[in-house]
């Protein structure tokens, strides 16, 4: 076992997994957390703010994958149980009313070729991974201890311990360690610490939009036989109902019930509050369905009684100071819930983080540390501004034509076309590892591609006939688009 | 007496000047200091970081006056001494060397009317206004008490007072307060403090710039009739050594030397850290005529002795909590130091707040704090934005024959069409007390009916005839700009 010392702040999913990617390289690794425990049968449910379900993708899988537990019956002890506790999301479910006044629901799938993303329970998965670390003998956890302060220099920190008795003054201890790894989510007190030892370009922003929490409730009758019957409305589908200013949606438990969010300009949040009572009507205005799944009351119920809070996106750079601190997670890049990549993001960031310091295996920290940040400060920026971008999307764009015909054109080509290497924005996000600031760039690459070769050539034709006409006429379409791609690639240059 | 209580944190030139003008309103007013009071002759001269000579301008001098202590003699107790501590710059002189390599310097008027900034030592201006606000019997000063946190709600704050003995254990003190003004510096823990209980938008960011001290000493022999001629190069000019990349310049003091300071970017700093002794030669290669002034050694000694800074630049919004607590001055929008604005800014803070305050008197502060950052935000930030922008002007513009055509176009039309109320940016920024969001608006419509008349009509003539074809065809030109303009701005529209 290494004699370095490896300290954790946090001990939420990312800061766990760093953890467990730290145990299993030797180090000697203790966690600290400012909460309790939380598999403790007193601990009060993790804070409101946690509660969002989260939707767990292959960038998350992957970093779990590679820091798998070594059983000599080949069972995998993380991944397998965390997946079995997932449901499996095809796509969005786009709700709404006709011109008629008919609802109507629209299933978007997310990705041509099947693959989902997966609803997860936060705390069962933190309490997957922090069981997983119990059994490790290089670990010791530390709850109820708050950083008060660290010298990034001399490599020492100090905590506040509150135990049992809220009465008693916080002890403070004096630690020291090699190596601190902050994983204390948007309000980071390392970050904090790590600004009086860096020059940290540092931002943050509140957008207009606030978010409250609602359920939808499992049937009361249904087929005991098979559990999925107990859900109200399909359980594989993120369910939104774009309300183009303001957004719903619905998230599958596995317990037959959803989590709703709604999420709304702060000016909207103040209108209602000031009469909770227009709750209902609001709902049935934008979010045509949602009181035949939740009743009027309870509908002003939780309005009332969940909290109404911010969401806040935050870049900084760098991520580290020297070799002793580094930032992951959302202390490094915490952002807005819409692409559903926040804890992904975190978790890969472990998975990256690791593969510098195992290049420098035994060497040089903090050139490990400057590799690292000079090679995820970009893809961290990329997933921000992604995840802004796409409350647009989820809220407004999901319903317009232009934006249908590119997804449809797009898939398309990756179903059709394979060779080109075509593949959707979402695809590239959710179901591969490519870095986030190629996604970008491929997908704006892919954009300017489309537009000379469907706008020049064969966009009127499809936009008319639509994709009757791409069946019939598959063959001759596909070889003259193929030809105009490999044209236009040819002369944008890759 | 008021028995609001008004606690400042920080008593620096901003928190002073807030504590007056608090004081003046009869309130009860508390200044908590993290240094000890720089009057007392023990103390270090303050941290080498404040030592830039100051640029004070009409915006400070006004926020000073609207404090004028009142005096029975109308002695002005403030600003006079304020006032005769200072130098009168008028404008830059820029330094070079021309192409047969003869030295040259080339003044460039700031105000073609005349006016000028002044000179003033940052210890003095702040010294006079802590004896001011001694005499007054509603003011407590402590100093050595460090803010380590703040409850905006129950308006509480706790301090830490460190005593001499520095191996005391600092004793922590709980404070009551009404209002409390937080101008505690670029690194502000009032704004640390109030982040947590208001959703603070904020950014900061360090520039690529590096900045070193250098003294310019007097001359040894001088005629001691007059002081001025102890000075080794003109004492009413900011000078300038325009790098391109670089900047060198030179600010006066009243003691006949020259405060310098090199601004670069941070690799060419570390560049130069390597090898010191390519000080010299760097000097001399892009700031000709500096080692007449500054020793070879003593250029190397200053910058191995003298510390190499970073410049930080911030914007936060909104600068207020509720009615308990605002920021002013650095705290709120720290600034690079390229145009002289940060100190002006933070005292015209001052006068902006207490404006507000003064209209909600006796009523509701939390309305006034509401009006005072719907006001002063786009200010702070438009002068943050300027200030970054002057960097480029100061070190590369002033050479740039397109600059300077603009410049004397636009000082032509002030001098002989005031009616048309022409000025600057400059002089709107230095030389009035015109919003900086709105000097931004003018001049952006300065430049484009520059753009249109001197592009289409007389741009040609005046390029190539110059200044003679001006003065003797004055009349006939001045006709046809005025009417020029004026066709324009008709057409443009205000």
């Amino acid at each position: 076992m290494s004699s370095t010392k490896v300290v954790v702040v946090g001990a939420g999913p990312v800061g766990s997994l760093a953890a467990l990617y730290a145990a299993q390289r030797g180090y000697e690794v203790e966690i600290y957390e400012l909460r309790n425990d939380l598999r403790d049968p007193s601990t009060v449910p993790l804070n409101f703010t946690k509660s969002i379900n989260l939707a767990l993708s292959v960038r998350g899988i992957t970093a779990m994958q590679n820091a798998e537990p070594n059983t000599p019956e080949g069972e995998r002890k993380l991944l397998d149980h965390v997946l079995a506790a997932t449901i499996p999301m095809r796509g969005r479910m786009i709700h709404g009313r006709k011109a008629n006044g008919e609802l109507y629901e629209e299933a978007q799938d997310y990705d041509v070729h099947g693959r989902t993303i997966f609803a997860v329970d936060r705390g069962g998965l933190n309490k997957r991974l922090l069981d997983v670390l119990e059994s490790m003998p290089n670990v010791k956890f530390f709850f109820n201890h708050k950083l008060t302060g660290a010298d990034f220099r001399k490599r020492k920190a100090w905590f506040e311990h509150k135990d049992g008795s809220s009465e008693s003054r916080p002890r403070e201890t004096e630690i020291a360690f090699d190596f601190m790894i902050g994983a204390d989510g948007a309000h980071s007190s390392v970050r904090y610490h790590m600004m009086k030892f860096t020059r940290l370009d540092y931002e943050q922003r509140y957008i207009d939009a606030q978010w409250c929490e609602f359920q939808i409730q499992p049937k009361e009758h249904f087929d005991a036989a098979n559990p999925m019957s107990q859900f109200r409305i399909s359980p594989n589908h993120l369910h939104i109902w774009p309300g183009k200013e303001f957004m719903f949606i619905a998230i599958p438990s596995e317990d037959g019930t959803f989590t709703c969010t709604l999420f709304a300009p702060g000016d909207k949040y103040a209108h209602l509050e000031a009469n909770p009572a227009n709750v209902p009507a609001f709902f049935d205005k934008y979010f045509p369905g949602v009181t035949d799944l939740i009743s009027p009351a309870e509908l002003v119920d939780s309005f009332q009684q969940n909290p109404h809070l911010p969401l806040i996106t935050i870049k900084c750079k760098p991520h580290h100071f020297s070799s002793s601190v580094v930032l992951v997670g959302d202390a490094a890049h915490a952002m807005v819930p819409f692409y559903g990549q926040g804890m992904n993001a975190g978790l890969e960031d472990v998975q990256t983080l690791f593969s510098f310091l195992d290049r420098h295996a035994g060497g040089d920290r903090a050139a490990a540390l400057d590799e690292y940040t000079a090679h995820r400060v970009p893809d961290a920026h990329s997933i921000n501004d992604l995840a802004l971008q796409n409350y647009v999307e989820m809220r407004a764009s999901v319903l317009s034509p232009t934006y249908r015909l590119r997804k449809f054109l797009e898939e398309s080509l990756s179903k059709y076309l394979p060779s080109l290497g075509w593949q959707t924005k979402y695809s590239r996000v959710s179901f591969s590892n490519e870095r986030y600031s190629e996604v970008i760039a491929r997908s704006d690459y892919q954009g300017k591609i489309l537009m000379r070769v469907f706008g020049a050539t064969v966009g009127i034709p499809l936009v008319a006939g639509g994709a009757m006409l791409w069946f019939r006429y598959r063959k001759v379409i596909e070889t003259g688009v193929k030809g105009a791609v490999e044209w236009v690639v040819n002369t944008v240059g890759r």
